[in-house]
């Protein structure tokens, strides 16, 4: 399949892909915790399929939109992020079809939209544990434990627990960084369940960033985690230590349109639209747009070295590349290059294809409602 | 309109929009060269009809794909990319269908081209006059002629001229720089013309990228112009100075979602999906993803001081905002962000509304061919 794309495509090898959602599916089995993956990654029927054959039952998603688009296939949604509440209307229409679960770190918030919803709702109260991006500061326990007044105050309401994203994983080098930031964050979650439980509370505490989920190995007291990026991996989580190289699941191809011998470089359709613009930044003090990679026709293997995608355009792409490399390419031939984001990337693309060629769906369209 | 929206969108103040139309009609009208817009930024039938009804005839894209999204309204159309040769059944059809440009940057692929198609195709030669990102270096007359030569030698070729891409004014401080870098590229690209001329080919010039056709005013020997972002404009373009900010025509509506009185942040629903990651930086080393802006019923005026985006997660971002700002606004309010890059904005929101309420169509769909 992957000689035969004449534009830029999005490829998933299943098998990488099944092997990363296994491993999720068995850490939480041994940790007696509940995997709630984040579809935010995939946002796809197909690949979301793979997680309920291996025995996910609900899931995470980033938006209304996201979880209608999932609305039919799972019967337990989380929209992990701060309740809009102007949304009322839909997650009306969500909540009396699924249990439908929100994110609550407001009062205010929470008054306003009880007094439109007209269906049960699940609130989990996000905590700030050190990502320092949304959610109530975890040591705050006045006003957690006001939030979980005013939840329990409304007959359409019930406390469902703690959320907490560390997203501070992402700055991490290397597993050792990833499992202190993911202990500091444990130190300031497990006193706060402590003392609800205390209070008389009964607090779930779901976790879930996949540097974190894919490194740690003390869940003690975590119920369920929601990775999401883990189904596919990056070429930034190989930099953060999440994973392997080899366990990324997803590689964009790209059309190599022409060659520029006096810079020795090689451009590719393939842009800013396709990739996202997430970058790693490189000691040279240029960027890494993403990591070509050795292929042929069962899938791809280990990355070309100093060979990458140097700068983006809205549609295409420069390469930097060694003279050997430069030499054996030609316009015409195809490349296989490691996202940086998958999450971004798959956005981009909205739409994959696996190594065997079947086309796998992503959520379409455009974001007007 | 705008107060009515539930989720984030993306707004189109149309006298704003068809100011920016006319003033180039009128620059391209005044200069005697003809403006064939670049269409990458709005993607839009709609946009494009405002375009046509202001006299635009022939018009640029950068890939296939939006060639064949705009087929059926526009006859003349130069796909302003490097030819990517593995879309030859692709070019044919839309060949045998309108005028289709396209570029070439090397003998190779015109030959290998030149073996399948079936349909006549004008030729343009990629220069680059100081982009360095593609093209055949403005001196390599050499090289140039050789292309020129290639593409003369096949029945279904037609060499139209030369065009370059003066992308390094996206580099550029103020009128003064951009000045400067279209008369270095001028320069380079003048005696090339002149040149071809003396060797008796007919070469017409295009150039166009928004800031240098937003600021010269010395078009000699130029003979098309395509600039693409002028047509929104946005945060990037008042930095680099290409235009003021109220000429700038989009604008992102986001709901407020929570307030974090600790770190004094206003969160809103609006993220990388509908923004997209290109920033500028700040000089406290910060970054600025979008800049708010006041706004009433009417439309939108000045930026509100020291209030922008400082980061964005997938979905949401988190303002940085003054003390007074952030007294003033609540959860469930909507604000007004000007986005820093509007090509790759509206590549993620993929639809737009007029202050009017009027939906305005994007290219749809995944990029699966």
């Amino acid at each position: 399949m992957i000689l035969q794309t004449t534009s830029p495509q999005l490829v998933i090898d299943q098998s990488k892909c099944l092997s990363n959602i296994q491993m999720m599916v068995d850490k939480a089995k041994r940790h007696d915790i509940e995997l709630a993956p984040h579809f935010k990654t995939h946002q796809s029927h197909v690949v979301g399929g793979w997680m309920k054959e291996a025995g996910v039952r609900r899931i995470t998603v980033t938006s209304v939109r996201m979880a209608e688009y999932f609305a039919n296939d799972w019967h337990e949604i989380l929209v992990a992020m701060p309740v809009n509440v102007l949304e009322h209307k839909k997650l009306n229409q969500l909540a009396s079809k699924i249990q439908l679960d929100i994110l609550a770190v407001d009062t205010e918030v929470i008054r306003v939209l009880s007094n439109h919803l007209t269906a049960e709702v699940g609130v989990w109260v996000e905590i700030d544990s050190g990502g320092k991006r949304t959610g109530v500061r975890a040591e705050d326990y006045d006003r957690i434990e006001q939030l979980i007044t005013e939840i329990n105050d409304h007959p359409f309401l019930t406390f469902k627990g703690i959320y907490s994203h560390a997203g501070q994983s992402y700055s991490a080098k290397g597993a050792r960084e990833i499992i202190n930031i993911h202990e500091a964050s444990m130190a300031r979650l497990r006193p706060l369940k402590q003392y609800l439980v205390s209070k008389g509370h009964k607090p779930l505490l779901r976790i879930g960033d996949s540097p974190t989920c894919s490194v740690a190995d003390d869940f003690e007291d975590v119920d369920i985690i929601g990775p999401g990026n883990f189904v596919f991996y990056d070429l930034m989580q190989t930099e953060i230590g999440s994973c392997q190289m080899e366990q990324v699941s997803v590689v964009m191809v790209c059309p190599v349109i022409a060659k520029n011998e006096e810079r020795q470089e090689v451009i590719i359709h393939g842009g800013a639209v396709h990739f996202s613009k997430d970058a790693l930044s490189l000691e040279n003090g240029s960027k890494n747009f993403g990591q070509l990679m050795r292929f042929d026709q069962l899938g791809w293997s280990t990355p070309i070295e100093s060979c990458y995608i140097k700068s983006l355009s809205q549609e295409h792409g420069v390469l930097s590349v060694t003279r050997e490399f430069y030499d054996e390419i030609n316009t015409g031939d195809l490349v296989c290059v490691l996202p940086v984001h998958s999450c971004l990337t798959a956005e981009g693309m909205r739409g994959y294809v696996t190594l065997e060629g079947n086309t796998v769906d992503h959520l379409q369209g455009n974001q007007l409602h």
